[in-house]
């Protein structure tokens, strides 16, 4: 744990954030600036920046998650495609290891000039409290198998 | 195993790759079109299009790679950051699951409007075989510890 950290913060309850999931290693929540509506940040609960320092007992509970998220975004949001990225050290605006998990759309422009990496933050609350729970069911669902 | 897919042909020997790292699970070899040079692209041996698709017990032996193949772009190319991503279905250009595993250089302007995804050949052979041995280097000198 590290007192600074925004996501330990999160971790530690301090700060509030729409989680989605959490288990004895892995944290999940709504980035708060998203690249689309649903724009996931999934990340150890242990304070590491590099992927490369990630303990290798965590590697499984880390990605097992990330791949369960990618399918919530599929039976949640229906989503059209996923984009899952880790910025190390360069771009990474919090050092506290983070995989992006991004539904996506067809024609959605997320690699054109305009759109990467340019956050859009939710219109209100009640939106942003909708897709936490559409998400939170699909894994659920997903879960119960 | 699919018959038509290229990573698939690449893994039975069939299409040339400068492959990195191999083992009982996955492969990993240089993008002909690297975003930057170093650019590696890792996935299971076996054809699943979807990170969903991904049989679990795949999970850690992938991004145990993963996280190595990082560590050696860091190693072997002295990386100033790397770039991680997974394009699910949408501005996935081969159907075999794949993680891009990218090295990066401080203002190198990846996300800026005109390098993401534009993809640019090694100049020529020579540059290509010299970046796969330090790569496959720094792997060798990270995995004996």
């Amino acid at each position: 744990m590290n007192r600074e950290c925004v996501f330990c913060r999160i971790i530690r309850g301090e700060v509030p954030a729409r989680i989605v999931l959490r288990d004895h290693a892995c944290i999940a929540f709504l980035d708060h600036r998203p690249l689309a509506p649903g724009h996931l940040l999934a990340m150890p609960l242990t304070h590491v920046t590099d992927l490369g320092d990630l303990p290798d007992d965590l590697v499984s509970p880390l990605f097992g998650n990330v791949k369960l998220l990618s399918r919530a975004l599929d039976v949640g949001l229906d989503a059209e495609g996923v984009f899952l990225a880790i910025n190390v050290r360069i771009s990474q605006s919090v050092p506290h290891l983070h995989v992006h998990v991004v539904p996506r759309r067809q024609k959605d422009g997320l690699f054109s000039q305009k759109l990467l990496w340019k956050r859009v933050p939710y219109p209100d609350e009640e939106s942003a409290a909708a897709i936490q729970d559409r998400i939170r069911r699909a894994i659920d669902v997903i879960q119960r198998g």
